[in-house]
């Protein structure tokens, strides 16, 4: 395999995909297309305004974007792609359509084949072994959490430490992790912004500028660094 | 119906419910004994201890407390029951539980038909139409995202404004709920820490010391003052 999972697809203050340019070029090298999955829709944008952003990021790299929604036989399309690009938004809406469309196994199949995937936030939960470690609000009802599991483990994009000046009584995120290991026994990657999962072949670490916090059952969470195998 | 549905129920730096006891008294007047549902347990803690917690505290307003998990026929104690008190933690722990033991629909029957109902939080949203603007991690996969809709409308608890200092890219409250409001046609109350929504008969009011945030499909967000009819 030959992946990406960022945490965001942008840092504070600046452009989009501008801090994972270098990573990028690297991950589609000799590709001239890819296909961009638009469903997880940020902010209610449409498939078109959300392509469109995407494919403005990728012409400064001389690769071409096509949306999935632009495809009449989405399931040839994915067949016949040679990398995939999944944008963040809301993840249970990305969930509940490529598993309504039969796309979420084809994706797997292709990405396992060796095909480039990069995803960010929503498209990174979806390599994850389930969604249950979203932050996103289940504005919509999927058919199941499950995901494709390109990586053994869940992630918790955006990860964010505690806010002590908030006089706030909803949970911190490590709480809302450790309640799902309660029920889940599964490990969890909180992945702070600026940092993302590269798994090459058999090989997965974290990159990137920030420590990341693991959480796994039975066990104390605990700080990795970057360039640390997964 | 005499219904309480409050945003949360701890204000920061006060002990459980104190900030509400003047409401639960009225609430729960002629009343000795209540049921309380303490299946979304917050932070995993075990059903016996979150009753406990519920318990310490209508012991000095003279209502016995017994927790549901205790009963072998939890159909027929909710039957039997005076009134009920659904604790905060995981809504969607607290969904999956109450349908697959077919308790949701015997619990909104009882409430219907007059008896006494507070919620806190995760209990609250159980009183929305949906689950859909909970602010949990979807830790369990429920049956369906369907609660009682006790109230015409979804209510998001611990409604929070945006936080402009933090340089983090996740999607504010707002964003969220405007996203839910391009999928769902349903009014969403954003209810604050420190406000709740009262219902007596048809009236339906929401109170508290803060204003609360209305998001209306097609309209702009707007606030409303404590007092104020929903």
């Amino acid at each position: 395999m030959n992946i990406i999972l960022a945490s965001t697809s942008t840092l504070f203050g600046q452009q989009y995909l501008a801090y994972l340019k270098k990573e990028v070029i690297d991950l589609f090298k000799g590709i001239n297309e890819i296909i961009f999955i638009p469903f997880a829709r940020p902010g209610g944008i449409s498939h078109e305004e959300y392509t469109k952003k995407a494919a403005d990021f990728f012409a400064t790299i001389n690769i071409g974007v096509k949306g999935l929604h632009e495809f009449d036989d989405q399931i040839k399309a994915l067949e016949n792609a040679k990398g995939f690009f999944t944008g963040g938004g809301n993840t249970f809406l990305l969930v509940k359509t490529l598993q309504e469309l039969d796309l979420m196994s084809v994706l797997k199949e292709n990405i396992e084949s060796g095909k480039p995937y990069l995803g960010c936030s929503a498209g990174s939960n979806i390599g994850g072994i389930n969604m249950k470690t979203t932050n996103d609000m289940p504005i919509v009802y999927p058919p199941s959490f499950d995901c494709m599991g390109l990586v053994p483990f869940n992630i918790n994009p955006h990860y964010l430490d505690p806010q002590p000046h908030l006089q706030h009584n909803g949970e911190t995120r490590e709480t809302r992790i450790l309640e799902f290991l309660t029920q889940n026994n599964i490990k969890v990657v909180g992945l702070r912004e600026g940092n993302w999962i590269r798994r090459i072949g058999n090989s997965i670490s974290v990159e990137g500028t920030e420590l990341t916090r693991i959480f796994e059952p039975g066990k104390a969470a605990y700080e990795i660094e970057a360039g640390s195998n997964l």
